[in-house]
């Protein structure tokens, strides 16, 4: 099975959200592989949500991709749309660049600096919007699945762990983790902001102003709303959210779904971390190491690894009756549409 | 019966969106009275959005209301919500002022003044953006319902009505409807646009670059991407909405449904041009003559007469049940504690 655990339910009206965010976190240099430097990582969440949409950039010349070269998971969320025909909705929780499709604006700021503690201006008033549009999405889908692109996610969601008293260890973009970045970074925000290792456990929307970025507000609103099947779609980044839905007592049908590299990657714990959350997790594999196209074979050597909700996409795709096969054929076919390869 | 003819459909998934758009045709003085003066109808679109989502608005210190002082029909849209449950999704299609609340925003451009023969920039893309939303509607709902918020809007509705050829005579929010300036500015459009009655038969969007307001490419294109029953909610303005329909040659199950105040004006042919188009038309009576608010009961002459989707959330009141008595009581609750009336 290319998905475990395989999924046993089958929805009517499944929805898939992707909400989009920018910080300041992630143009610190060294933090973020989504985007080829840290300055153009701002382009990547409007470029993600126009790649997903329309199979195209506008924002930018060309479609996110890794220093390395290896193509956004963009592609990966986009084949899963095509195959299982799944209606995508984006969210703009604070972007710096706006996608140019339509999408739906919470009127929220981008994210700052962590290092200087002031990380997201209102969490509240995001979740809050967030949670009445979560209200409106259960009354029209059975199943909403919620992704994610947001450069430099991964070192807020560190930080936002500790701050909930979390040792979450979190997952990278880069094949090499750079783990000591991070630390730096969350140490210093920790700081800035006078807080400590779980001093905040009982506050997760502080934790997500002092530590955080807005992705993280308007997702646990979402699932606050939702009163339907609920799955995260993302690595570390969305256990910090659950970590903060657990935090606010939350009793919701929430489950999360990620890529196979994110749950085995080793310098993170995501395994861990969900089972201590108790939240059922699935990952997926795209079985990209059979493909002739090397930017899907870099997946494999644990670039990229996870974003704009891949592994949630191959989740749908799987619960909707696709192969491993039909999925890795659909995303070669949108990869080499996307960056015209023969 | 306070709906006639009565529907005779019972959805299961129901979805209420509102298209929001400012032009500068509504700051022709004597155009509008979508707001308390022809500058403050800019707000007009962004207060009724915040009015029915949440009860109050952000935007400005009081809702939108007739110079004469009678309320936004927003109120009435938030009763129908609050009675049915429906949930509204706000589509900014070209704002000068955007509501605090979430909306999804199409990217475009306010509507220009008529006058100077530019009204919409690109009515194309804003037509497919809208049109791709539309069929991801149509995997969630089993009926949308399309209303709007643009002052103005019935001078732009009369400005395409005649460049497609139609002698449609469009409705007015003034007791005493404007007819004299109407005519002119749509005349001074013609001719700026250098165009004659019925030159754009064949090219509807271009009718609407010319002399219409971005609403129409907006709802027309969720039109064309909904394969759902589509209910337009409104009065004239949805005329001219219809009459682009039928120009694209577009086979939907498209009805439409206004208030008795617009159906029953004798300076519009609202009745005459929906037989003439060949669709339903739905009219809802809220049985106001009978309010011991007086700000109700002025709709009984001949203020504000629809908006905001009013006429169409009446009928989804009745679809779902409610009693014309449950929806005018409904209205006066909604209405005392937007406007602090004891």
């Amino acid at each position: 099975m290319w998905v475990e655990p395989y999924p046993d339910f089958s929805p009517e009206k499944p929805l898939f959200v992707c909400i989009l965010a920018n910080t300041g976190t992630a143009r610190i240099p060294g933090i973020s592989a989504a985007g080829k430097s840290p300055e153009l990582t701002d382009y990547t969440p409007a470029a993600d949500a126009e790649l997903v949409e329309t199979g195209t950039v506008f924002s930018i010349s060309e479609p996110a991709m890794c220093p390395s070269g290896a193509p956004t998971p963009a592609v990966l969320t986009r084949a899963s749309m095509l195959l299982t025909g799944i209606p995508c909705l984006f969210i703009n929780a604070g972007l710096n660049i706006m996608p140019k499709i339509p999408f739906i604006d919470l009127n929220a700021q981008p994210g700052g600096d962590i290092r200087k503690g002031r990380a997201v201006v209102d969490a509240t008033d995001i979740y809050r919007k967030s949670a009445d549009l979560g209200r409106k999405f259960s009354k029209l889908s059975d199943l909403v699945m919620i992704g994610e692109s947001v450069p430099g996610g991964t070192t807020t969601a560190m930080g936002v762990l500790r701050a909930l008293g979390h040792n979450g260890r979190v997952s990278s973009s880069f094949p090499d983790n750079p783990t000591g970045i991070k630390e730096r970074v969350v140490n210093e925000g920790m700081k800035a902001s006078g807080i400590s290792f779980g001093s905040l456990k009982n506050q997760p929307l502080r934790a997500v102003e002092c530590m955080g970025d807005p992705m993280m507000a308007a997702a646990a609103g979402l699932v606050d709303g939702l009163n339907v099947r609920t799955i995260l779609a993302g690595g570390t980044q969305m256990v910090s959210v659950l970590s903060i839905i657990k935090a606010l007592g939350l009793k919701k049908d929430v489950s999360i779904a990620t890529t196979c590299y994110v749950a085995n990657d080793r310098t993170a714990n995501f395994r861990e971390m969900t089972e201590l959350l108790g939240i059922t997790a699935f990952a997926a594999d795209p079985g990209f190491g059979s493909s002739r196209l090397q930017g899907l074979r870099m997946y494999e050597k644990g670039e990229v690894k996870e974003g704009v909700g891949a592994g949630g996409a191959m989740l749908a795709a799987a619960m909707l009756g696709f192969s491993q096969k039909e999925f890795k054929e659909k995303t070669e076919e949108v990869y080499r549409s996307v960056f015209s390869i023969s």
